[in-house]
């Protein structure tokens, strides 16, 4: 069951991370190559650079899956572009499937990173990292500081969530409900810190 | 023979994009380590990333060779850019190589990812990255939008190519005939490119 | 006796290059996410990216001391910030500790290049890459061309201790003084670059 919901998870995520990235390209004006690789690499590139770190060929070269859903993303880009001529980005239907994505993404960091042989501190990292490696690699393309590293809640609500799973995999949880409630909360806290606009605080 | 071929189109290759990796650096007023790293880095980091990957210690760290085409490039382009006191990236004896270059990345890397455990996405996206990571690389370090993805018909060439292989291994060719297609392939078509200024299209 | 001294040296290292990157972060209005992961890469991306391309899964992931000396640093870099209102990365007390992490990682570099199946190539840029590798990761997340790349006699240091630390293993001294004598030559030239205010000539 878990598996079932993880699996659905996984498949909005990779389609709304794409269309994130894809918009965000087609805005700055790349070319059709460059949107698409935009879209892909937001999409994958945070379960890419987590399969790396842990050595494993990326699961995205290896499936075929992952990379059609990727491409879906970029064709809905191009035509949600034409339909609303504006920043969709920040509305409902692109940030709800999003937060899904990042809640799945998380998880299935987590999950990878708690089977390899890596600390505490990987668990939090790789989970984050599988959440938010994405758009951080995506706004290194574009030659923008990554707006996680600077503005938004978003990266938070995959440490919280990350360290929800650890707790709950010592306290005896077995993967499968550890991830569910990992899921659960990153998607939580998400839709609280969209609707309430929250901030991490900065250092003046 | 197929080898020779591809070894000799290697060294051209690497060559050809160490000088356009440190004429590019020189153009931004970087220091002698600058230019040297993005020579090296232009010529190198798309086969870099590719092991990396497709899990191998990259080639370019075991061997002695690749390395040295590299510096013999990064020589070159400060003689180059000392004779000539322009951006001699868009004459015709630094884009005749550097296609020679393009062609040879990119069979090399579709041979290596038909040789890994990688889908056909895999097999495209290893041997385009072979042909371009380099230069994505550099115009990163340079805090540049990678060119590739915005303009330019380069890209697009190694896609083609890859295809080409595929299809052709498909079909029932050895890795060599497959890879001799291949080079032909990208060559041919990003020499027409060259000459008919092509573009890929934008999304507005 | 040698394996203490990097111990100490390698902290002092990742506290003061971790203090720097996120000093650097504060100073471009990043939120407590980005400042942390400013720190934390700078302190370990070097080593971090070295033993992705050994093929290792990164010690940073795996231990836990090094990512608290890390976020120690970040802690550290807030506090000095408030107290010292002034970009403080030219302070002695930055400089020397960041020397001190320089040679350190230098050196571990080069040792676990040296037990890889790496060429003499390998073995100076793994070795590099540990020393400046960090800063640059830093840099391109914040959307600047990295400052070894165009200022400053910093990488080289490093490369001149890569090159003294193969010399010695050739010569036949074992890896532990090879390592100290390599970590010695890297902190020497580089106080006294600091001191004479060296500088790499460009290519005009």
């Amino acid at each position: 069951m878990a598996e079932d919901v993880f699996f659905v998870m996984n498949i909005i995520g990779l389609v709304a991370f794409a269309i994130t990235g894809a918009i965000k390209s087609i805005r700055e004006n790349l070319d059709l190559f460059g949107i698409t690789t935009l879209g892909i690499m937001t999409a994958l590139g945070g379960g890419i650079t987590r399969d790396l770190l842990v050595n494993n060929i990326p699961n995205a070269l290896r499936s075929v899956g992952d990379m059609s859903f990727a491409l879906v993303g970029v064709w809905l880009a191009v035509v949600l572009h034409k339909l609303f001529k504006e920043d969709i980005r920040n509305r409902y239907f692109i940030l709800i499937p999003d937060a899904i994505g990042l809640s799945a993404f998380t998880t299935t960091g987590a999950i990878i990173a708690y089977n390899s042989d890596v600390s505490f501190f990987g668990i939090i990292i790789l989970a984050t990292l599988t959440g938010v490696g994405g758009g951080i690699i995506s706004d290194i393309l574009l030659g923008k500081i990554p707006s996680v590293l600077r503005d938004d809640f978003y990266a938070s609500c995959a440490i919280i969530g990350a360290i929800v799973f650890y707790v709950a995999i010592v306290s005896g949880l077995d993967t499968g409900s550890a991830g569910l409630l990992c899921s659960a909360v990153v998607f939580m806290i998400r839709i609280v810190a969209i609707l309430y606009d929250w901030k991490l605080p900065r250092i003046e």
